[in-house]
């Protein structure tokens, strides 16, 4: 068993806490290929939870769930222009087996809209076979340059929809959907709130015609983009030749879409909830709910006869429970479930045998207090739902008082260098996006679709110029 | 929609009654790289009933779910130098990325021993830390020179457990424990029936002390390796230098495991189920149950209403029900729920509005009947549970009614030639195999931990020296 070893505080150093929290909370390894991690049990089963409730709502709107290969054919990578520019630099290339060189080179998939389309040219011949609506949960690779466990690696996992329809109308509302099931869940299971919007031409997916976003503010201020849906109109279906005759009876191109959700959601969940003691799982989506402590065990064998009989009674009530009965002390015991972030704990003791009661305490707020045996299930229901909508409410507080609206450059970087996101009038395109990037570290995030504080002028804080659009800016990882 | 197609009859060509059904059955589609295919919603979903299955299965006995990266530096994977040998042909290379060459190549795991043995070195210190139970659900990929949809692609998805020990005794022990979960989940959901055994030396995986097989055979006679558990015993942590303090507080290498089941069980349940109409799928695992067929519906709304009502209260049951209320005829509609193996179908019409009734369809029997519109649900039920016994048992039948067992080549080579499993008294060793192979195309399946027939002597067909050794020889995919 590991020591728990100091965790640096947030306000020293953000990002030297976010590394001492993931490895003492035992959420990932290191990879051998650099760039690369291991998904430990703690964060795979976070993962695979996202997977099982995240799937369930694909379902319900006629999401079907298909594989389709890791290698990508040059010659196929290489039809739509923008797209293979967008992702070249980051290709891993298969060019050879078993020593021999290949005829072809193969690309490990940084993401599948070509394989997607060679798919479809061959299922779609009338309106009749339309919409399809398509799903993978599989591994991309992206050779990116500097890396960050969960938010930024070579490998990660992810799902990725792809969609065929025979109308822009049909599509677009398909864009729509897919971007609030991802608000939706991630708000209502991860406890994160974000603003969607649109994102800017400069920012948009390779190969779409508009890209909607949600995006997470970080405890440090810096924004995460943690979920996109694509239209991508007939960008691929045209290069790809994917056309179905249409009522009458006409050839059309089919019209796409694309959205994605990965693994960068755990260093979202990580970044928006976890303290100075450790990270804090949201309960909807933990995988040990509920840490038993046996506290003392030694002493006392009725402890862990106790301790059993409270699993067994939590776990028929749907929690998952895991029980610590090793022998280290009772310090060490409450800092390592903190540190691996169980939302609840329950501590029992030789004395609490006597007083009939369990010491419960909770993760996100740290209260303690007593509970007799007997409530022990209601309960813990209250308080893990309770610490759900604390998490996100505490967060939501947060994303609100951080947002602030300026109306000159000077008061854009007072903003951006004290971790605020900035809501203001803007009228720049992709060169004024590039220079106030290079000054100030900002990035576009998004144009919101509704404005998370009312704005109070109309006048572009960079150009001067008057304008309606209102874009959103901050520091992103 | 697709048109169905002429499916060729078992008895006159099974490669391609094999072929025209799982493209009928709209399984799979051929990928843009050679040798890999794309699954279809419906082998997708028969897949993805298995992994949450066996899943379950799998965390009962205490198995954590991780993710290691997809690619082995080739410094790790020439560790273990028979491992190397075994795999070497068949590794897909990453040489580049963006265009430039790597310092270093990367294999695409082909499986993931060595990635596994890297992160265990830095887990595990003392016994304290044993067992550790892994499994990942993942992709691989082997370059194999002959594909065949599901049986044999390039790449394939599979889980692959790996676990260290702290005895030898343990992992052995985990070994067959998790062979015989595999066994009683093809059976139980599959209605697969398997012959279990010990593969020889010369079938052994590369890298292995022993290797634990279970052995299925298809309509035709030939075998296919449903699964495999390997004892590695230190072969791995050896090399890799995993070793832990025990209770002597001596250092020792630990003793590891690994087992998997892969999407070849697609093409197993395939080939031992279907018929000459299309697949079968068992209804434990079917993504779609039952198929609700609305005839002569144009005439009737009331049918559409009825099917409603059905599909509703069949699902109250916990079943997964489909509507087909197209305007396509009867006939097809019959034939299209056939093909896609849907194990009941449920045909309504406007004549069985008037009697209050549903025509009942059994796929695999093909036998039909009347069942009053108010006793639905518990005939599905019946049924449902009567076509995954049936399916097992004639399943079982076949098995058993062709092994035989031989004790001359002669005999044998006409028993291979005949489509016949051999059970036969065998002490030769790998050139034997080879040669046997090479004549007659029939290799050794394994040694049976149970004699599935009584064979009539000790004396090898081959060498004609006694033994006690039995061994199955069957023609395999």
């Amino acid at each position: 068993m590991k020591k728990i070893e100091k965790i640096t505080p947030q306000s020293e150093d953000f990002a030297k806490w976010y590394t001492d929290v993931i490895k003492n909370g035992d959420l990932m390894a290191y990879g051998a290929t650099k760039g690369s991690i291991i998904f430990k049990p703690l964060s795979f089963g976070i993962w695979d939870n996202i997977r099982l409730h995240l799937d369930k709502e694909f379902k319900k709107v006629g999401v079907q769930n298909v594989y389709l290969p890791l290698l990508i054919p040059e010659s196929l990578l290489t039809k739509e222009k923008e797209h293979l520019e967008g992702f070249n630099p980051e290709l891993a290339t298969v060019t050879e087996v078993g020593g021999k060189k290949l005829a072809e080179k193969y690309f490990i998939r940084p993401t599948s809209e070509t394989l997607f389309g060679d798919f479809f040219k061959n299922e779609i011949n009338s309106y009749n076979d339309l919409p399809l609506i398509y799903n993978q949960w599989v591994n991309v690779l992206r050779w990116e340059k500097t890396t960050n466990p969960f938010l930024r690696t070579r490998e990660f996992l992810w799902q990725e929809g792809h969609t065929m329809h025979s109308c822009p109308k049909e599509a677009q509302k398909l864009t729509t959907k897919m971007l609030n099931i991802y608000k939706k869940f991630v708000s209502d299971y991860l406890a994160i709130p974000v603003i969607d919007g649109q994102k800017t031409e400069h920012e948009k997916f390779s190969g779409a015609d508009f890209t909607f976003t949600i995006e997470a503010m970080m405890k440090d201020g810096k924004a995460l983009q943690a979920g996109t849906s694509h239209y991508l109109g007939q960008n691929f279906t045209i290069p790809f030749d994917i056309s179905f005759k249409n009522k009458e009876n006409k050839l059309e191109n089919a019209y796409g879409t694309s959205w994605g959700v990965s693994t960068r959601l755990l260093g979202a969940l990580i970044m928006t909830h976890g303290d100075d003691r450790g990270i804090i799982i949201p309960p909807k989506i933990a995988p040990i709910q509920i840490d038993i402590i046996e506290m003392f065990a030694s002493k006392e064998p009725k402890v862990h006869e106790l301790a059993l009989n409270i699993k067994s009674v939590l776990e028929k009530a749907n929690f998952n429970v895991q029980i610590d009965n090793s022998d280290k002390g009772a310090g060490f015991k409450a800092a390592n479930s903190e540190i691996h972030g169980t939302p609840l704990r329950i501590e029992i003791g030789p004395r609490d045998l006597l007083e009939n009661r369990t010491l419960f305490v909770r993760r996100d707020t740290l209260e303690k207090f007593y509970v007799p045996i007997s409530e022990v299930k209601t309960a813990a229901k209250n308080i893990l739902k309770d610490i759900q909508s604390n998490l996100l409410a505490s967060a939501q507080q947060r994303l609100v008082n951080n947002i602030v609206n300026v109306n000159n450059f000077n008061d854009f970087k007072t903003a951006i260098e004290n971790g605020k996101w900035v809501l203001a009038a803007f009228d720049g395109d992709a060169t004024d996006e590039v220079k106030i990037k290079e000054l100030t570290g900002a990035s576009t995030r998004c144009i919101p679709f509704i404005l998370p504080i009312t704005p109070k002028n109309n006048v572009c804080f960079y150009t001067g110029k008057k304008t309606n659009r209102y874009v959103l800016f901050a520091k992103a990882y």
